[in-house]
């Protein structure tokens, strides 16, 4: 089961906003999802994933098939009960780890022959398995296998990744197809590295093949922003209107905004999480860094405005001394509040959205921003 | 504002009921206090504490002294809002830490000068000095400046540190006569290594000097199980009965039934918050290791009639998942658990006394691990 809804449009850029359907909940878009590589948002739990607005978290196959394996998850009838999340869940298709941390031994049509990066194992990865391995982890939304490769990278080194994920597309379908029986999502990933022309061949390629909707891959790779964007301005309003749109592995806030008013629907990003664990922390005023000492007598919150656990009820000063001495509540009072900043920024942006003053939201958002900037220098 | 009543006896052993009342509510004993070494029980929410029975939690006062120091927690009126604890806290006087952690400089009557472990910074703990610390961290129960020595020791040893215990125990009391003018507790710590005549010296000195309850402190320092059960059998019984008698840094769910036996009401040791966070939880049938691979596909809990929200939510198979995984997640739901083991444990003890069935109660404890070791075997 899944569909997917436009409700609102801006009249003022691309932007909109809209509601997907799963089999375990809905998820109002645009959305960010954190991420939960391991089966664990790291150092939160489903709860309090769902009190900071959480509708949606997403798994890492590559991770999850290496440990615990499908043997073990699937004794739970999938993540979700494995792991306490009653909302739905994507899964990416594990391509993205197996080229960044595994040791690699061969590409082919069949598939990516990798060692794992625990023990060195080796196991092939093909389309079939990929979608055998999100099927076993009861995925609401899966990704085809892709090829992603970095930046920079030559036009033949794209174009190559391009025609590749084009087949396994092809194949992850079928298998999606005889395996999943409509039950879930299936959406495939544009690639073509940083020319538009790949990236238009790869987008027709895959409308051709049908998924339930499109995300754009390769992109927040060691490119600069401004390449991104541009890559995503070109990119989105080819992928077709009433599928949803997801921009992988991206990004800051201001990122999210942007891509949002480029049509953007869908965000990933360890950012809020991974930034929480090194004590930085995101709010309407930019990011702030915990360990510094002008917040070592700090009896204010993070953020006067936040209605988050953390901010409630600790004072910078006390995040700061947890920080420092290096205590696990550290770790988890900034992770309740960046995953609370994340996800209050776009249901705030999608309400703007759907009141049709997106620009305004935009505008303000920078404002905020560039004033605290001003006062602080 | 300190108070106690004993409100039940057992009438086959010395175990006993009472509440302590402080300026931050009552304490049901035998109670035992998690302790929050640096501000923080390492991982858990005070709401999370409170959910699984905490009454009273321990503050370490060499290291909130260090870390984040009195200047800042004073800026909060003291722990309890720094930290966000709203119940009672007993302070330790730092002694202890100095005597195990720090590098000693000069033990003399004026107090110990100790240099950081830290930083190295050198710093003179004084009877005085220990006060005035635990005054500014708002404690609702103090402890004197005591030498705790390890075992074994010999007598001259032993002697010694008794001697300057009672010393600064007597400017303890006249410095938080002083300073606390009645707000809070003072309690004195009875030393005298494994000598009884030396704990019935230390004993006599400080009930001399008049606490508002007595603690006893140098037990469970390297000495055997059974040398410890008969040092406390000795000198519980001469401590005032009407006044609260406290274990230092013990222990194990079987010392805790044993030492509730002799009499004692207060407990406090890191083993269910540090043996969380090395995967070993408590049970009533004894100890398990998460990491054993006897669980990896387990999907029951914990332990099914435990309540926490560990074992409501997650089964042992995930557990093991997060923790051979290094998740954050692992340590923060091991100690929910294990805090909850000790607390429930204690209050179902305390329930067994009021009704004057602690023996069986005791009885029951043991036949319980004594039923699981012979089907494991």
């Amino acid at each position: 089961m899944f569909s997917f809804e436009v409700i609102a449009k801006s009249s003022e850029s691309r932007a909109r906003a809209g509601v997907i359907e799963t089999s375990h909940g809905i998820v109002e878009t645009p959305i960010f999802m954190p991420v939960g590589t391991l089966g664990s948002v790291k150092s939160v739990t489903p709860e309090e994933l769902v009190e900071a607005g959480a509708q949606i978290i997403l798994g890492n196959t590559y991770h999850l098939y290496l440990r615990p394996g499908c043997d073990i998850i699937s004794r739970f009838a999938g993540l979700h009960r494995f792991i306490n999340w009653r909302k739905p869940i994507l899964t990416d298709s594990g391509g993205f780890q197996v080229f960044s941390l595994a040791k690699l031994a061969k590409l082919s049509d069949d598939g990516v022959t990798f060692q794992s990066h625990i023990d060195g194992s080796k196991h092939l990865l093909s389309p079939e398995k990929a979608m055998d391995i999100q099927g076993c982890l009861g995925s609401d939304i899966m990704m085809c296998l892709d090829q992603c490769i970095q930046y920079p990278a030559t036009r033949e080194q794209c174009r190559a990744a391009l025609e590749l994920t084009t087949r396994w597309a092809r194949n992850c379908k079928k298998a999606w197809q005889n395996t999943q029986n409509g039950h879930n999502a299936l959406f495939g990933i544009v690639q073509g590295g940083m020319f538009t022309d790949l990236r238009r061949r790869s987008a027709v390629e895959l409308m051709d093949i049908d998924f339930s909707g499109y995300a754009i891959g390769g992109l927040s790779v060691g490119e600069p922003v401004d390449m991104m964007l541009e890559l995503a301005d070109f990119t989105l309003p080819l992928l077709p209107p009433t599928k949803p749109r997801y921009i992988m592995g991206v990004g800051t806030p201001e990122n999210l905004i942007e891509l949002a008013a480029l049509g953007a629907d869908m965000f990933d990003c360890v950012l809020p999480t991974r930034n929480a664990r090194n004590g930085q922390l995101f709010t309407q005023r930019g990011t702030l860094n915990i360990s510094n000492s002008r917040y070592k007598d700090d009896t204010g919150p993070l953020e006067s405005e936040c209605r988050c656990y953390t901010c409630r009820n600790y004072s910078r000063a006390y995040l700061r001394h947890l920080y420092l001495a290096r205590e696990l509540l550290a770790y988890r009072l900034n992770t309740v509040h960046n995953i609370h900043y994340y996800l209050n920024f776009i249901k705030r942006m999608r309400a703007a959205i759907v009141a049709d003053e997106f620009e305004s939201f935009r505008q303000d958002f920078y404002h905020k921003r560039r004033k605290y900037h001003e006062r602080k220098s």
